[in-house]
């Protein structure tokens, strides 16, 4: 492993190496920057908390924009600096997300799939400064991404300036683990060429004019290792569910035992239903998703997934070692790709992947909401489940049926903020059950839904409303007056229970 | 023009010609149908309407697919009759709406591009019997649409019998209109090769198995003309807005004259929007759309659009009479294709697709309701808006502000029930103004929404509720105890006005 300036390897460009302090001051108030990180992967890990630093004893706000959320609580210190005016596109920090709350800092929260069209398309203001984290500069100038890609080929290509941190600690045999691909330019893009997650259709590095780097920095830290929450009673359960009906639908002759090609979204569900595939007859598996946890490399060792494509590995430390120690062992099993690739729409319906994503809440008409609490309160964001739910052969979401000692019922009358709308969402699944509802009418979900998901506390009063809202008519029956009676009464007693 | 038998140019298929009736008594009690016919144009106009008649003095229910709605009043005569059971996935007829919303009828709102992909993909029943108009039977058994593909070609594929209207009223120089064009069954699908709206990727002729053929109908109906309706004085302000907003874009250097290609919803607005180009300099214009209306072919004759590509044409008669009498001149100009490429997302993106869609009502953050009267009753259904709201380049929403003397504002608090969440929607636009939010962070479109869209009557009771929302904090700060307070009024006291 080299070090330092032998991973510049574009001689010109050695001299622009600068310390994280000075490469901070080069950003300036008002600026718009656009920063490496997808959760928590390939993140800024030494300019932008200089730049939170330095904010401490000096006025400077900026719009940041990433692939999606940072690691080693940067957010949370640029949020704490005051240094955030306006953040996009995902984020998961709680510092950040109180002053989000508390309307001090504004955030866009878009389809992760989006924010590159948008700057491409001048619908966002341009970028002033991308910081992108590299494992080493090539001779043309051309920059090796880390452990993501996420929105840095936009970046990179779009921004005035540009920051490069080289972080010694990743080792720069990751050269080829990346897929690095643009579409062009409206009114002339073409055909994105990806018929399976394997395909690989772009570059190895991403392309760069060298004339915009201003900065060179060198950084040592890891990643953020991700929190892997063990499996519990209720996401085993939920994780059974879901193998059960994928186990009926190949019985059924709609799908074989190769499936199709899997999205799951973050937390600890998704790692229990793809343990789950473990102990199955499912084989020659495969991912289109756009984070890899650890659960993707336990099913690549144990024989069952033979490929996966996404924007970022997020993983423990152990796995971290274990993929990237290992890398000449992995390198054919996963890639890495552009977010706006990723998640893109037209890949996603024509790969038809099998979309896994978890909700805070869903409503008895199968409408969730996957970001805001009591209807105001952000959680993290969208992120790519709009993207993968629209467009999925299959559009599961899951959810606890009750939480807090059944204080709070996940399925309720209707819900508070709609992110996937009933017309895109397939399959619901909690700990209690898994409803199908497609081929449903809004009534036949509600059905469905109140009798296979709900939790047993809340079943009579869910079926009361929709017998009552039935009476009055319409083709979604709903009580106005009272479809929000349950958050109400949490807010006021802490309790849906009556 | 030959008429009759001679439209059935596969001579072995001529002894399947039969009644209306004797084709109608082929349909039985339970059967899944799948039928011509989108937005009133190429339907079927025999076999229908003689089992709504039938049905008269017979119990018979049926579940019907379509490719969205019926003209000359069918499915009001299906309903009156007696004959659903289910519909999808797109209906505009009164009698229906009043049965679906009375619950007698179950209604399945589909996004109009993903019915085919749900029968393809076995994740709705076998469709039992497809009713297809047709110009005519080729020699090889292939039939050649008229005036709409609709899921005409998945129908044929999957339907276990299939009867066909042949409408003598449409000349057999349609031949060459449509472009039919299928994608592989996972994993097998391929690229959809259109890079612009008039690559023409398929056959001229949907391909049949004429072993399934059941029954031979002739009819000479003519399509439902569409209601054309005159420019008001709010749809002509909508259109100026829009028209302001291309020109200020392109002066920005966002757009060029040519713009991208348009989609237009049905209705008002998007004839006069269209209506609008006429005067403008913006030139060598396209669409890329599901439904082709007369502003479509007037701009065509006004020399400002050069093609148009879409599921089916729906006109006036005497636009009829002009296109149709003289496809010679037009053929070049337009094409229909199968509505899960006219709608597929994947093109929507690639093309970079400015939607203009109408909504029932908007919320102060940009959430759209295009379906639903208070939350409850539905009007007519999704149709192709979330296909081209969420991948398009620009999405536009446009609604009047206030309606009914101002007792009904159509910008809210809240809105009863989401179709098109706030992350699919750039622009919105009333007769009193367009809030441009792209780049806006809840909060500022709130703001944005009430200054430019609300109506008079309406803005300060707006204003009030987002500042009182305001200071209880959150992303998107609500009161839910008072957020459905206005549709409750007006339920209450006819007028949403305190
Ligand atoms: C939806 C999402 C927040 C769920 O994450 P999770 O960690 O499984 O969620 P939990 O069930 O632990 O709930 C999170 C918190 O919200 C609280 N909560 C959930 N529903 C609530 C409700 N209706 N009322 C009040 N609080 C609620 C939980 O109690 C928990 O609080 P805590 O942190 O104080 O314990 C997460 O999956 C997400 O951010 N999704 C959106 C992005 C996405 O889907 N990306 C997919 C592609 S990667
Ligand atoms: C949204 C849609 C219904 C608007 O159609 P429109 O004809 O322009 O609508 P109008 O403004 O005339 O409203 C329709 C009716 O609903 C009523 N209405 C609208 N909002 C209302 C509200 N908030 N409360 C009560 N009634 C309301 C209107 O008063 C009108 O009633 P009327 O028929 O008794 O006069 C129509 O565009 C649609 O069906 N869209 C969905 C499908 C689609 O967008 N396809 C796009 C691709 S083709």
């Amino acid at each position: 492993m080299t070090t330092g300036y032998d991973r510049i390897r574009l001689e010109s460009l050695r001299d622009k190496v600068i310390s994280a302090e000075k490469a901070a001051d080069l950003i300036k108030d008002g600026m718009v920057v656009g920063s490496s990180g997808f959760t928590k992967a390939g993140d800024s890990k030494a300019v932008l908390p200089a730049l939170a630093e330095k904010a401490k004893n000096e006025k400077i706000k900026i719009t940041l924009m990433t692939g999606a959320s940072l690691g080693h609580g940067t957010d949370g210190k640029l949020a704490e600096a005051g240094v955030l005016s306006k953040r996009m596109p995902f984020q998961v920090d709680k510092t950040l997300r109180d002053k989000i709350n508390k309307g001090e800092i504004l955030f866009i929260d878009q389809h992760l799939s989006e924010s590159a069209e948008l700057l491409h398309n001048k619908n966002l203001p341009p970028v002033d400064i991308a910081i992108i984290e590299a494992a080493f500069i090539d001779r043309d100038g051309s920059i090796v991404p880390t452990t993501s890609v996420g929105n840095s080929v936009t970046f990179a290509a779009l921004a005035k300036h540009v920051i490069i941190e080289i972080n010694t600690a990743v080792s720069e045999d990751v050269y080829g683990i990346h897929d690095i691909y643009q579409a062009e330019n409206y009114p002339h893009r073409n055909v994105i060429p990806i018929v399976a997650p394997w395909n690989k259709i772009g570059r190895r590095s991403i392309p760069l004019d060298p004339n915009k780097v201003i900065g060179i920095v060198f950084t040592a830290k890891k990643d953020s290792p991700a929190d892997i929450a063990e499996p519990d009673a209720k996401t085993t359960a939920i994780a059974r569910h879901i193998l059960q009906f994928f186990e009926n639908e190949v019985h059924l002759g709609h799908l074989s035992d190769r499936l199709l090609p899997i999205q799951a979204g973050i937390g600890k569900v998704a790692n229990a239903v793809l343990m789950g595939f473990k102990d199955s007859n499912f084989y020659d598996l495969t991912m289109f998703s756009e984070v890899l946890q650890d659960s993707t490399f336990d099913l690549i060792d144990s024989g069952k997934l033979s490929f996966a494509s996404a924007s970022s590995v997020t993983v423990s430390e152990a796995c971290y070692e274990r993929v990237f120690g290992n890398l000449q062992k992995y390198r054919e099993k996963f890639v890495l790709r552009p977010q706006n690739i990723s998640n893109t729409p037209g890949l996603i319906r024509r790969l038809g992947v099998i979309a896994i994503n978890t909700a805070i809440e869903f409503d008895i008409y199968g409408n969730v909401n996957s970001t805001h609490i009591s209807g105001t309160k952000i959680m993290n964001g969208i992120g790519g489940s709009g993207d993968f739910a629209r467009n999925a052969y299959l559009s599961i979401f899951v959810t606890q049926a009750a939480s807090k000692e059944n204080a709070i019922s996940h399925v309720l009358p209707m819900i508070s903020h709609v992110d996937h709308t009933e017309h895109d969402v397939d399959i619901l699944v909690t700990d209690i059950g898994l409803a199908d509802l497609r081929g449903l009418a809004p009534r036949e979900r509600a059905q469905a839904i109140i009798d296979n998901c709900a939790h047993p506390d809340y079943r009579d009063e869910l079926q009361s409303y929709f017998d009552r809202a039935c009476e009055r008519g319409g083709h979604t029956p709903h009580l106005l007056e009272e479809a929000f009676s349950w958050h109400i009464r949490f807010s006021e007693t802490g309790s849906m229970k009556k």
